[in-house]
């Protein structure tokens, strides 16, 4: 007959023991590693079973299969020269915080359910709220991702207009128009993902020109609410981006602010990246403007050094999250009434019920490093962004594509004579840049990402990992000109022409 | 000067070791804590500092913070008579998965951001289908909650009847009409939630009334779709459960699939709890019919053992999903493309992008228990349950007010005496059950939760724990009884009449 019940208490040790060892080999041997595998796509999968287990297999094993099976197909955020996306980074507290909460494993619906899980969650989005400069009565809750948190944002202002959506939904109303949200050609894609989700449209997000350093151009803006004004459409909401995925760069929220007062607009923030920004002195005016929002996101998954995944929406009027989200089905209704007027039920401000104990492992992070040591780090990730930009302009084979103002770089090699001014040379120089990046990942040794700017291709270097020094830089830096000599070498000369 | 990097290894190797045997001694020792602190609000979070701390502190210390400040604040889940909600669970596998994931700490958002993440969802996703027996052409994708999967189900089906709503929204559109949801008055609230989200208003969905055992009544199904067409409303979809959030019934799914069919409407069905009876070959009847509908949520972290959060949606065709979902921005396009085409990038198949590796999890639970250690502990479960039941029907002073069909007991204490039959019965009854309640949770032994059927309030057992076994069982139930004397004993005869 199977077994009941969990593992004995003598063998669960143990084992907890050998895992301790293997997070500490493997975080103190991550730099000896490939960072990403060299595999055909469905190589893991067919290693495995196609069908479950039939039978209990003992955890020694299912670990040996871990190191065998899985292991191989792992890219490593966490190695100091993977430095791609937004490098989400791990660290010591980081993971004890989420090693805890896995051995609690309790659910933060209501106060009910584990009062220390919803109070340190308002405490810790309190103390972040501090961090970012917002003002006090902007509220916070905590979802997985920023796409949830702008979903939720875009839930509230199309809310806040009054046309009744909750209860009456968008669909076969007459007198209710079709709203228009607006963002830079540079935001985020969960932008559209939201609109597409909330029924407002994909059509319907305006994408507004950047200018030269890729910020939202405030008057093509201006022109475009007027235009959509024209048309009997209701603009809603303006999404500013402080920090966006390319370039990083920053919208103008102030003038922007300035707008959605004149037009009353909703005006949302993604600072998911760039909110880490204001914990330097010097990065502070990034967040200028931004206590004029009425929403604003932040991932301290990203550059604030807490793991995958945490979120924080902030709302100035929590309540009119609340007015959208909140709905107490019976079996959790004597719940929701004991938590104190000032203490969320934080089912009550959003879509998911089951909520992982997320506060923890920020408090662990935070409380490690300090917010000196946490702004140490964040100004650390900039002086290295900006000593590449130094070696890419000092090198005649690359350029720099966009201002360096926060921890990425994006560049581009561009071979001198190949620029022959016809129009051809982008073209090349993506193709050039394409196989340069193909190489330098393939080596192992270092992991870049890339994206479009204006069209053109462009490298990223994305620092952020607590464990990435000028040693890794400098050697990523060694690895992408050494890797574009055997690029170039292999070329021929006019093969595009 | 603030420190850089991470921890030194040596430190962060001790004190793996010493959470190794925090989580080893609290498991160990769950059952002599008390499971639900007695806490005023906000006693958490007065003993926190308001502000974040400026300086860096010892792990040592922040981990003696956790136990002095956070542990006392604490439901613990884990406990084996925790016995409220669903009781989700955790276990030795499902912690060792959730430390390495952390380790680890990857995003499955494509292939190409951890091919080992991706493939294993996939096989994890497949192992599921086939242990609720759903046809190979179910394709699954893991989300946090099932809020979020009914969400996205209900969003492919809004896309599917081919109004162009992703392009061009709900809104201002002639010739777009109200869409209508429905599920049985005892289906979950996640749906007005996703009918809200989605624009579709929660007004538009029907709350079918359900049988004397809470199953959806179909004729009344059936009478609230023909009201609706003449209405020239456009009937979308039918939500049907496997296993009611209060009373785990069934809803006839074969009948409501007969319906969708012939009325071409989506069917989606909530098997977030119940799917986990297929793995018995006596509860596999729950699924009969299931494998006709369009789309399946179940939440392996509900009943299936693995720890929060794991939800797999799966969906019949599941290009419908992508068809709304995916949305390739430059900085992701390459991953995208490199991806097999039979293994997916899982970001084209909803909101969020950043995505934790949820399957590691799931392969340590079910691998290490085994499909049959699965099934057995789940007929335990029933087992339990229906043990229970027999003790309530045992006893006079008590009785069941829903069949026991799963491993959640709804019952209520009904003093004999007070039944007179003038309506008043029903009211004090409520009063004092809720006092038992209070009293049996006060008490801090046991935890139960508390639903509403039929307008009357019931006590529930939800059995599900893998450290629950019949000795825990049998001292709740001693300890409802020797409350509810206590409580009868304080209550004035006529108090209310």
């Amino acid at each position: 007959m199977p077994e009941l019940g969990d593992l004995p208490e003598a063998d669960f040790r143990r084992l907890l023991h050998e895992v301790a060892d293997w997070i500490a080999d493997y975080r103190a041997g991550i730099e000896r590693r490939r960072i990403s595998p060299a595999l055909e796509p469905n190589a893991i999968r067919d290693s495995l079973p196609t069908a479950p287990p039939e039978s209990a297999v003992p955890l020694d094993e299912i670990l040996r299969d871990f190191d065998r099976l899985i292991m191989p197909g792992i890219v490593h955020w966490g190695h100091p020269a993977f430095l791609g996306y937004f490098a989400t980074t791990t660290n010591a507290p980081g993971i004890i915080g989420e090693m805890l909460a896995a051995a609690l494993n309790v659910s933060a619906m209501t106060w009910q359910t584990s009062p220390a899980a919803t109070e340190l969650e308002f405490v810790i989005l309190d103390w972040m709220r501090q961090m970012l400069g917002l003002p006090a009565d902007f509220r916070g809750v905590v979802y997985d991702t920023a796409s949830v948190a702008v979903l939720h944002a875009l839930a509230a202002a199309r809310e806040d207009l009054g046309f009744g959506v909750r209860q009456d939904g968008l669909a076969g109303r007459a007198g209710v128009p079709q709203f228009t949200v607006y963002a830079s050609d540079q935001a985020h894609s969960s932008i559209e993902k939201a609109a597409i989700t909330l029924g407002l449209g994909e059509a319907n997000v305006r994408r507004v020109p950047s200018d030269d350093e890729y910020r939202m151009d405030v008057r093509a803006l201006q022109h475009a609410i007027a235009e959509d004004r024209r048309a009997l459409r209701h603009p809603l909401a303006v999404v500013a981006t402080v920090g966006t995925t390319s370039a990083t760069s920053v919208d103008p929220v102030d003038s922007i602010a300035d707008i959605c007062r004149e037009q009353k607009l909703w005006l949302h923030i993604d600072a998911a990246y760039g909110g880490a920004m204001a914990l330097l002195e010097e990065g502070r005016y990034v967040m200028h403007g931004v206590e004029r929002a009425d929403s604003v996101v932040f991932n301290p998954h990203k550059w604030l050094f807490v793991p995958l995944d945490f979120s924080a929406l902030y709302v100035r009027r929590p309540e009119k999250l609340r007015r959208v989200f909140s709905l107490v089905p019976e079996y959790l209704r004597g719940d929701a009434e004991r938590a104190g007027e000032d203490i969320p039920n934080y089912m009550d401000y959003g879509i998911q019920l089951g909520r992982r104990f997320r506060a923890l492992k920020a408090w662990f992070v935070i409380r490690s490093f300090g917010r000196e040591g946490m702004a140490a780090r964040i100004r650390e990730t900039c002086r290295l962004a900006r000593l590449v930009a130094t070696w890419i302009e000092a090198d005649a084979r690359f350029e720099l594509l966009a201002p360096v103002v926060m921890g990425v770089v994006c560049f581009r090699a561009r071979t001198p004579g190949h620029d022959r001014g016809d129009g051809i040379s982008d073209l090349r120089f993506d193709e050039l840049n394409e196989r340069l990046l193909a190489r330098v990942n393939a080596t192992g040794a270092a992991y870049l990402t890339h994206t479009r700017l204006r069209g053109r291709l462009a490298l990223r270097i994305a620092v952020g990992n607590v464990l990435t020094t000028e040693r890794h830089i400098a050697g990523v830096w060694e690895l992408v000109r050494d890797q574009l000599s055997t690029v170039s070498a292999d070329e021929p000369r006019d093969g595009l022409a």
